[in-house]
């Protein structure tokens, strides 16, 4: 239990080191796609941001792994660091598993039941789309036939995806593309639904505590 | 709290007023926006009214700023004000907020409890379609290339909006109509997916009675 | 309260011949939208038919209203009456409202809680799109410029609507033909989100069941 | 109560040689239609194993049937195993139902209930995906006018309809195409709604938990 223990006492301390290596990443990756006439030196200083932060990510995850008592217990209740550390666009999903060790911090939540969960699951979601577009723009900025020209049409693309809307008026025609494409869809339809189902849940709750007034 | 009290009475009192001037601020907005030819002299007159309707919620907020014995504490928790009043045309979602107030001047409520949060969540819905029907419209009916050339086509792209059914026949091409759409996307799917929700477990709610009768 | 008492008794007793005309209306709107050649006979024979069926409603509304002793309260308390008897393409609607009627006459329902509102409100929905198909196709068909041909594009439309999921391909372009899509739209998202959320609670109450035994 | 028993038994008995033969079924339909210059003797063969697959569906369907001792009683309760007979590709839909069997050899479950929940819909709703892909794929690539070319376009035209999205960049246009994609709809709006309500009513649960820590 005491490696255990300290595996989790480790995992609290390195949160927030990880919540800013994850912020370098997705600013130097937001630098390299969206500034256009990089020079040189910047180009290569930016890219040894994005691969400084992923090897933070890689060792971190690595450290635990090693450290940790029982490896094939690790891998399967921390399946969700495996994903996020070989993709690391998609890492704003760990914030919803962040809240729990957040909260463990106060003494008592600042925000009510269903805020939390909104303003986290809509954080995730807004992160998100914000790496997705990045990504889209990044691969179909050039492709033949594509709808996506500007990071602005990117946007547009992913606030609609998000949403389940779906315009189509901008969408992938890569295969990379649509595979991210699919993957904001997925995580959208259930991020966005728990935003939505909180928000429905929290307006039911607070109309009937008035009634009860 | 003598102060805080009179903060709250004061923001009783004022409801009617501003739900009045939202009414006039809507109101002149529309006309301006659908009325082709407007004689100078009207044009003067519902321009004024806008921007009297506008300047009565910019005074009521900063009064209320003033008035306020802890001006943080306001601002973190007003912070809905303060977005409707520089966005004016977002202001029917504090529709949903003034249900606590309007409630308490009743003995009892005359709806059921789904029914009031479909009513105010409902009509905040139409509201604000309406309001970004005419923003769209505003801005798309003489842009290059637009789809939305009558105001028929904006309200049609507003309800395949706020359903997320998402035709793509209609949609605003100019950044800030798309600014708009991605604004009514995200509050229209937080409030049909409250409707829909409140919907849902009244249904499941009023077929469990009869089971019991 | 005798009054009151009779025209519950009535509304109960007239309920099968409603759910009849209503068959017989929707019958014959369907064979005169979809039937090509009809002979000049045979066309008055089912303008008839849905002539006849229309006025019953009428009739037994206004004899409903006639009869009560507490005309606003009837006029309040079944508005959803009033719109179908003026519309009677939205009569499936009341088909959710039926339940409680039809419930009382057994001792005890055949279905649990959530297939009782999933089959009441499924059943609603695809009759509420089959007769939207069929006023959609009846407007749209010989519109210029329109993408509904067939009947077969009329309810491919209807299904991708009321799914929300709105593939654009086919979509009403003249203004009745949007009118009615807005109701499908509206009408669909309620009464479809009823149906998912009732399945989706169905599932976790027979899931947590199996974990219990 | 004997034969009804030994019924159940044998359905408990015969579920892992379904849930094979369902797996050899799907594999051998999407090599037929995935692999382009198939030999005849593979073409044979693949369209043997089909055959064979879809053979024990119905042989085992009609077996239960015989064996059961009140068939009226038999249809109407295994309405859902008739239409998976017929029509085999939806057999993924019979994992939810499969669920409650799976559990009774365990003594208690490996996962909480809504990630229980999550883990069967989603499973089911992929597979069902799947198969609608191959399906539409096989029906829309020779179609003139169609816009699914490759597999690739049927399995984002899968993901953007079973997410509700509804892009309209890639959407069946043959009569046997939609009615599968209507399906998929209508399925896929209530299995993906299924997920998304759990994992809403999850993070609900969960972020109560700790503020109860």
């Amino acid at each position: 239990m005491d490696r255990e223990q300290r595996l989790w006492d480790w995992e609290e301390t390195a949160q927030p080191y990880l919540l800013g290596a994850s912020l370098l990443f997705l600013t130097s990756y937001a630098v390299r796609v969206l500034v256009p006439g990089l020079s040189p030196g910047w180009q290569v200083w930016w890219e040894l941001v994005t691969l400084v932060s992923w090897s933070f990510f890689v060792v971190e995850y690595l450290a635990r792994l090693a450290f940790s008592s029982n490896r094939r217990h690790f891998l399967r209740t921390r399946w969700l660091d495996l994903i996020v550390t070989v993709l690391p666009l998609l890492r704003p999903l760990r914030l919803i598993d962040m809240h729990e060790r957040m909260q463990r911090r106060r003494d008592h939540p600042r925000l009510v039941l269903e805020a939390r969960v909104m303003a986290y699951t809509g954080l995730a979601s807004l992160l998100l789309g914000f790496a997705a577009s990045l990504a889209v723009y990044h691969d179909e900025r050039s492709a033949p036939g594509a709808n996506i020209h500007t990071f602005g049409d990117a946007v547009w693309w992913a606030c609609s995806t998000l949403t389940t809307t779906g315009y189509g008026d901008a969408t992938p025609v890569t295969p990379r593309g649509r595979v991210i494409a699919v993957g904001l869809m997925f995580a959208g339809v259930a991020l966005v639904g728990a935003v939505v189902g909180s928000f429905s849940s929290y307006l039911l709750r607070s109309f009937r505590q008035e009634g009860e007034k």
